[in-house]
């Protein structure tokens, strides 16, 4: 690493005429933990990553009891920002957004940094105030996860906790208390025993710094809570890997607790699902969740896909701000992978038609049951832009491996098994992986998405059959006008076919 | 079934106003053995299927000694064609191609089929001569297949088998044979004995049918030949699942013949790779093959992706008509996934300067191998559509499942390779995997795509370091201008990261 990091810049490229990249866009976070730098372009009506950097530069560390950022930490700093520097230099400067947050915020001698941080980047840097940085935060919750009420979000960061109540894309309540997993380690966790002691005081401090807000917060009230941390996403991670559902409790965490008090000592930690690198600040962040959960009644967590670097990128584009987060996700999907929109829409009607028809026996709304099915009828032929034999093999994989924004990670699994099951062989053992709902549930909601892709077989809206369905029990019947199947041998053929996948799946199906 | 299936159109939807879909092309292709209707859209340049109905008619074998179709064979013809005619009338007649072949070109009483047969598509059938299917298989695999040479085309269908020597998008020699797999299965397998006597007098008839073409053949002579009918599929397949590579030689065949002679009787015919649903006709097919391979001293095959249907359907699409098939493919796959051209032609630039540096050592065109890097750079980013931390995986997904005109199935193993290396972690395994030429050259090309990934890493032509690069063995300098890399510190951590890659995947590398 060079000595002197901002002389990386001093080169003729940043002189010469430059063609910079018009379309490419580049937030900077100058985290307590770690710096981040995230590039991406619009495509499709929506964000494509398109290059991260990140370094565990660990500036908070540096901090002293006298906020005094040590000479040590900046050089760290300095030295991965000459890294992004190269890169950002490609890229307009009204398309960059640098901000730093809690550590910088804190540090005395923050000019010190700043100085030669922005002779590096040839950018400014911000550093934003707490509000701020909570008011950002919402920002990235709200463009990246689907809420029609007053949300919840948490975010648990290295030196700094934002806590927001907002509806929409409108914060109601915002506020950013003195506590984060990187400080909180070393107050707490500092003799690395996982002790009983250890977690009280650290839980302890931490519902001082809640009951501050508590009650303003529990008065406004809110219908969902997310969080939009690492330690949010570790919780989850270890739920998913021991069998549980992704909605994180108090119950579930007071278990997880108990899990690492079993461990004994820091380095002695093993839970599973627990991955290697989120180990040193998993325990503090622990900490923190349960006082939160604690202090505000928290009944049930899931995780965001966006937190603050998503607040900063999406305030760059405005042309992204929809209200309605999923339907924007699923719009630019159809647009990426060239998807048939009239036909998508047509087997989505079938398909809402058919599950209003059972609805009366099949409480099909629980979990957003009938959103979940309607935007699987609308990615249903997502995978016919690679190939048409296994195109809802290439479906499913394509919904399992994308960022979906306005989805949980348990909705996407749900998507993923409806699109998988669309057509063909159905696979059971899909259906038991994804823990969004019940097994019973899903295969309801797939045997509707199977039915309606087959009525709209021949793709033209004037010549969709009127049908009648009705359950008993499990047992469907699917009636058709007299004489209608014998005028259409091809559909008759195709739910022939169907009855012998359902059979093999073990499900009742009749038609006439 | 109806009885009379040509009621099934006599309904309302035939007569009311239409809007059908003017951008659906359907061929329909009434052979010996199956009925294909075949269903596309154009898409970003390219063919996309949207649907398949295939039903196992077995037209041949109503067919009697003195060339009268019986009843029966013509019932199951028309039954299907009830279930095609349903999906027919959706789309435009201009986009409607329907053909017939060897069997319907042989039977007398032909007219009754079609009278019939036409009622009930609403459609007219073109019962094609052997030089016109011929002519069609020809442009089918000039569609689907590269080549610069002339190439020799054998389509061994179930009543005849057809041989074409072409150029670029022209015939030269065109030939229809009377011999097929279905007619030879019924002629020589009667008893379902595989003997000696049983595949001996198959290959000698049909070696009497070439001997009447084979002096012209060769005297034309050609560079490249490929098969485009299921028995070649069916060899290709055994070869693989054996471990062999995919080029189809006399003495493979030869040794395929011994392992089916192994096993006696038809019905214990088993051999490893050999799909139970292409048993039947196996023995036949493979008998035919061998005839080819003898009297034509072809030294190897390989198969191509398209045939009649693929010919008619391509004639219906002027505008796809490119010679160079292999390119279009991937100009097609660039716009349907999105990917920022200029980069992708950056990249490729880097690589093939890299390639050229090292040629003299490193003999890097064998098997077409700088074509493949090309290909591969262009097509490297393929998977940030999906997602950007494993889009070297995503990339890898799409090009395994995709049909890519211009490669045969061993090349698009081999860019499959190279794009789920071109970053991160090496998997020694999917090198190993493909069987398109050594893992040496599979490992060079790799590494010299990797390399032009990290150069070409600011995303502009402007910035591009001058390099030099050279091999001592399997060990590979990089060498910048002196003072570079101290003025590129990101660049130098990627090279530094890349080292460590390369390392762990056994391959020195050092950079200065």
């Amino acid at each position: 690493m060079p000595q002197e990091p901002h002389v990386a810049l001093a080169n003729s490229e940043q002189l010469a005429e430059q063609s910079p990249h018009q379309d490419i866009y580049a937030v900077i976070d100058l985290g307590s933990s770690s710096f981040h730098m995230l590039m991406v372009k619009v495509v499709g009506g929506s964000v494509q990553v398109i290059g991260r950097v990140k370094r565990k530069v660990r500036l908070a560390a540096g901090l002293n009891d006298d906020l005094v950022l040590s000479r040590k930490a900046m050089k760290r700093g300095w030295e991965c920002l000459a890294l992004f520097a190269e890169r950002l230099q490609d890229i307009p400067p009204e398309n960059i957004r640098i901000i730093g947050t809690a550590t910088l915020r804190l540090a005395k001698n923050v000019q010190t940094f700043l100085k030669e941080a922005e002779l590096i980047l040839g950018q400014k840097v911000a550093v934003i105030s707490g509000e701020d940085e909570a008011r950002i935060i919402y920002q990235g919750v709200a463009h990246t996860s689907n809420s029609d009420s007053n949300r919840l979000v948490i975010d648990i960061g290295g030196a700094s906790t934002e806590v927001i109540i907002g509806a929409g894309f409108n914060p109601i309540l915002l506020a950013s208390l003195n506590m984060g997993c990187v400080t909180f380690l070393e107050r707490y966790f500092a003799d690395d025993e996982l002790s009983e002691d250890n977690f009280n005081q650290a839980i302890a401090y931490a519902e001082q710094e809640i009951h501050t807000i508590a009650k303003q917060y529990q008065a406004t009230g809110w219908q969902l809570a997310v969080g939009a941390s690492g330690t949010v996403q570790a919780m989850q991670e270890i739920l998913v890997a021991q069998g549980k559902d992704e909605v994180i409790t108090l119950s579930r965490l007071e278990d997880i607790m108990q899990q690492a008090l079993a461990c004994g000592r820091m380095e002695q930690l093993t839970i599973t699902g627990l991955s290697q690198e989120r180990k040193q600040i998993f325990p503090s962040g622990l900490a923190i969740l349960i006082a939160l959960f604690r202090c505000l009644n928290i009944t049930g967590m899931t995780l965001s896909g966006g937190a603050v670097r998503e607040g900063v990128l999406y305030s760059m584009l405005p042309q992204l701000q929809h209200i309605d987060v999923r339907n924007r996700t699923v719009k630019s999907l159809m647009v990426r992978y060239f998807i048939d929109e009239q036909h998508a829409q047509r087997v989505a009607d079938m398909a809402v038609e058919l599950a209003q028809q059972l609805q009366s026996r099949w409480d099909l709304n629980k979990f957003e049951g009938l959103s979940i099915l309607r935007c699987s009828a609308l990615l249903h032929e997502l995978g016919l832009l690679i190939e048409y034999k296994n195109h809802h093999h290439h479906g499913a994989y394509i919904i399992n491996h994308s960022d979906l924004p306005g989805f949980t990670r348990a909705q996407q699994q749900l998507v993923m098994a409806l699109v998988h099951n669309h057509r063909a062989d159905v696979s059971r053992d899909i259906i038991a992986r994804q823990t969004m709902t019940s097994v019973l549930l899903t295969v309801r909601l797939t045997r509707i998405l199977r039915l309606a892709v087959i009525l709209s077989m021949r793709r033209r809206d004037e010549v969709m059959p009127q049908v009648n369905i009705s359950s008993k029990g499990e047992a469907l019947t699917l009636k058709m006008a007299d004489g209608w199947l014998e005028q259409h041998p091809l559909m008759r053929a195709e739910l022939e076919q169907e009855q012998e996948y359902q059979q093999l799946a073990g499900w009742e199906f009749v038609f006439k």
